[in-house]
């Protein structure tokens, strides 16, 4: 099974940017101990600050992939193209977030992306990407029956 | 560890409600599946369709349960008085939904209650349950650390 | 025929509250005038302030009744659970209102239950409910031609 | 006793025009099961396109009919000078509409004639229009006593 | 000099309708007392219920007369039709109103037609009507100077 | 092939209204163009300034012409009647403006009409009717194919 | 005198809950304060974080008690049925609040049930029960004057 | 007969502030044509740039002026203070505007003194005062009949 | 102990101004009551329709008072530079106001320096005044302790 | 002539991304058929799921082409940035969408990059294009005569 | 060169008034260090509480200075008044702000008389002065060209 | 000292896009100018018109500069993204604009980033940019001190 992991604006950034909200381990440091723990799971990693490289991400792995987890960031509250992008794959996309969005600023109150998202998990931390592992598990499960 | 999940309003009409929607199985007979899962875990189970009886519930099992995971229906959009509970209590909250509520209608995609939970968990079906599970059995390995 | 009718917070004290507005009669005086009116109409009466038990009732009555006659009084403007309970029920039902719900203050312009009932009678005093029975057994002899 | 009903815009289609959401039988056929089950009131018919032309109708009727049974169409939502002419007159005006127009679009759930009608009837169907009659009559009836 | 006075929809019944909000008098009474009082002017009146008639008369008295008074009454709050004839003309148009529109509902607070109106007179009851006049010569003796 | 053109309310001062916005030949002298350069395309065309009437004639031209093309002119943004008599009809219709209502006023940028055409052409003066016809012509070679 | 305090939602926590913000002792620790206050006083105590059941609490002690103090929590931002209790008393009812409403979350800047309160006491902690008890005492007096 | 006039912020600069828009007489200049056409008033003129003494002159002249012709400038579209003192005093008062404040930003289009006036005069330059000085005398004619 | 009472516009008129909606004494007389009630406190009294001179006077007693209550009138509602110099004084503002604001216009439900002052206290008539300064008194007794 | 082709996200999935509603071929298929029908025209072509990158071409074609096309996908909903690069250029821009962007979600009835554009052609599938071609050969004509 | 600083409301407590945001030196000590920083400079400075005198001062100035910088405090939000006087007067105006208006409260977000002015200079401290004098520098440098 | 100055989309076209709005100057020329002005720093300059690859660049300098200068362009008023990178980094950052954004459309009145900068400068033509440069030296002076 083949999982897409895509995270977006400044997330490159973690373990250094705001540790105290987002966590002290960079994001490569968490995708090991993610790695270790789904041992059955080949993990594919992408990030980028730019919106229509996500969404060229998309579209790739849309079709390679049997799922993909999403952390659009700040594109989160604001993108129709990506919201565009997640209709026009078939793969299942999960959205997370590692902080609770909504315990936030106002205009993050609002994901653009979740309506064409399968499920979302927030707030989390980074275990939210393994709770999101944890769900495309299972969707393939019903699939496979 | 004891978990207590508690369910809102017409959550008791599971797998005969809109079951192309909801799904068919009722949410007891989930209740066992998820048991079966995790062996090491004390469930309590809680469902009512009045609000106040739930404010009751979390006050109750706040100081006894390590983790309550919430699916208040209908009242998560419309009800201060079970944001305000959840904020008194020192027990770590999920919220989760069965359905993706960004993706039906406009007044189901606000919700009051998410800012004072710990993180959300939605549209993944009844294994959004599970997935809440997970998080709190995360979430109290961290504190016994 | 079963109808059931259901009646919403406040209106046990019909013909005491404000009777210039709502009426001098109270609604068991009116009830008897209906049966009377309706010889071959079984009604059922339920009246509750408390949200989660017109809920329950809803429940209950969605089932065994041929049609439900609600007023929801202040619930009408702002109950996402009872629309969801009405909704999760395969039986008719039809939203009253005694006043004229629309020249009243702004707050009650908004009903949040009548999109899932099958139509609205409002402003008709306690006529409403009359022409409510009327509605669901003409009703009811299309369902049974 | 005499009744008019006055259709607004492009209910001079019905039958025509999406019958599924609006029904098979053109409104002059109704009519006749109309007059036939309420054989003690003279129905007056009228219908128009034209928005100005209802007012007049409103004008005429508001002085010689006992009641008026109005289903303004696409007015509902947008004029003022309908609203107007309704306060204008002393015979009492029943609003109709044959769906329910809050489980329509957005733009329908607003109706601007409402708050000066004595009652509203919709989502009933072409029986919404027997209904309103029925309201009439009982409305004369206090009068007369 | 002429002016034409161009009164919209419910203002044919003057004199009839809500008179302690209105007046006794009906327009045509209140027309003699105007006409008497500026013996040097013609005036025209036109009154029709129907938006796209009175559009008409605009375009028809825009390029006859010297100046246009109207009152749109309901319209006022809704047409953007009116708004574009009004400013298709070059013959100046004064807005009048009898009734104070500020101090009544909310929907008539915004006139569509005020900005392409020279001016705006209201809440003088039929005075409104007088003072308009008066605008208009002083307008035309500037012209004329 | 027959296309009926239906213009709306000052459609009629084409010429002679703001030309520098709208252009200094009137629609009857562009028609001719027009008609000359499709003369396999019957056209036929209609105006009125009245709501109503406009909606009368999409009734009888929405069963006997190919394709209608519609500038609503100011009703446009305010008629939820003309929505409902192009939904009524199944003649494809285009809706066209001359100016580019989105570099207008604030109240133009919204057309109630847009959802129930086939397509809209604006901004490209009196050539957007020509471009409305190239469309119809090409709907109809899909359907007759 | 009689008066009836009727609290809401959560204020059975009150010295546990957040105490920082809402103090340290429990309410029925206040109460004993308050009655040693008031000897000439008879206080009757109420709390449920059942909206229905606070209805009824007001519809019963509406009759018997002199005046009513309430303290609606989470319920007096979103209750039309509270709001339509209180009007339908004829006690006199004051609002408390032991924060400063206006001084937290944006959600909470809003209450439906001042309309129909004599007058509201806010943000003076526990003691905004003691002022709105002298008010009562004072409105009797000008009563019994 | 006693006529006040009140002006406003920044009239002190007329005839100097953009006299394009505002004309290039000040209003002392034109204050003398005023009183030479109305010799039978006896005119008095405040103006101020503050807020609170604009009140103090409403307090003061509400008693002894026969009305009050105010152009409160820039606090017409945010003074709660003005409308208040406008409401209590008993003279008549008339809001006036030089320009047509309907046609300018969209600030200026909401009047918060319009509804406790008893009518407004707007757009047609310093003649609207002119006009406002007619109103009251017909106005005063009234009340002595 | 010193009070200081700061009342805004209009406030000045009390007992001449709407004596039904604001009671029949003038402040004066009432503050003699109030000076009598509380012998132990010294009492100031200011009353501006400035709202400049409203905030030289918070600055003033804001260092001199040990607590101040304001009754801001129209100011309430629009003022942010009262907002500023509430939150720039130490000495703890309570808010008063005479009649309901919450059961009067719109515009009154909102204000702006609720925030700032440490309590509110509305709709008790002038006994709002008597309520502030005891609550004053209780603040003055715990920071005593 | 030279006519420059921008389409923006997702659009390079076209004939695969949910084909009922963008058509079953590719863009590059819809290219040569349009180049076949415009053998006079020098079509250029750019596809870009980075606004920057269309920001870019917008900027180089401004100067070279004679007119652009342009579907900005999801950015027409969004992108400040895309506005302001149309504004900069001298070069007619058209506006395209295959769908009826207006019968579709909430968000996408918005277009922020219309007011800039000359004009708009929306709805009618990939014929959208060959429409804006026409209109920009017209625009040349009136530019060379 | 002569350059007027305009201070409005609370801004004579700086150094005073919450030091830990606004600083802890008074606004007339930092004014000898601007007057020592730019010698070449006549600096004049007024501060007022009163939305009407920072009025006058405008118009006085206006026509007397080289150019205003003016920090209207909590005015900046509210007035319209001082936005018009400062459209009045042709010298230039900068607006400034000590703090960063836009990270504050939502109230704090528009300014309504950025629009009036040249430009503004905001959140970096007693030095946005320095940098608005600087840039009337470089403004009266080009002018003098 | 290090200053980089990054500017947003379209600053690219400054001396070639609408000059009478944004100067006849390109940047690079402006720049030699500034270099000139300030010989103790170095500066360095980047401009791009895709957003992420703005934000990437935002990172490097964000460690390495002392000071940002930003100009989003377009992407102001629309990217959570480069917020979230500003927030990001501990380089102090200044926003300018050189027009006055808040005398522009409505969508321009709204910037994203200002909360998260140290300050903003705008409205000053190039001359912003000295300004914020001026801002940073002082800023840093403060912090070596």
């Amino acid at each position: 099974m083949k999982i897409e992991i895509i995270n977006g604006p400044n997330l490159n950034l973690l373990g250094k940017r705001e540790p105290e909200k987002y966590g002290y381990s960079s994001f490569e440091e968490y995708l090991k101990l993610l790695i270790a723990r789904f041992p059955e799971i080949a993990f594919e990693y992408y990030q980028s600050n730019v919106e229509g490289e996500i969404i060229n991400e998309i579209h790739r792995s849309g079709s390679s992939a049997d799922g993909i987890i999403i952390n659009a960031g700040g594109y989160t509250h604001t993108s129709v193209a990506i919201h565009d992008a997640i209709a026009a794959v078939k793969t299942p996309v999960i959205e997370v977030h590692i902080t609770n969005i909504f315990a936030r600023e106002e205009f993050r109150h609002k994901s653009i992306i979740s309506a064409v998202c399968r499920g979302t998990v927030s707030g989390l931390g980074l275990d939210s990407y393994r709770l999101a592992a944890e769900a495309l598990i299972e969707i393939s499960k019903i699939k496979t029956k």
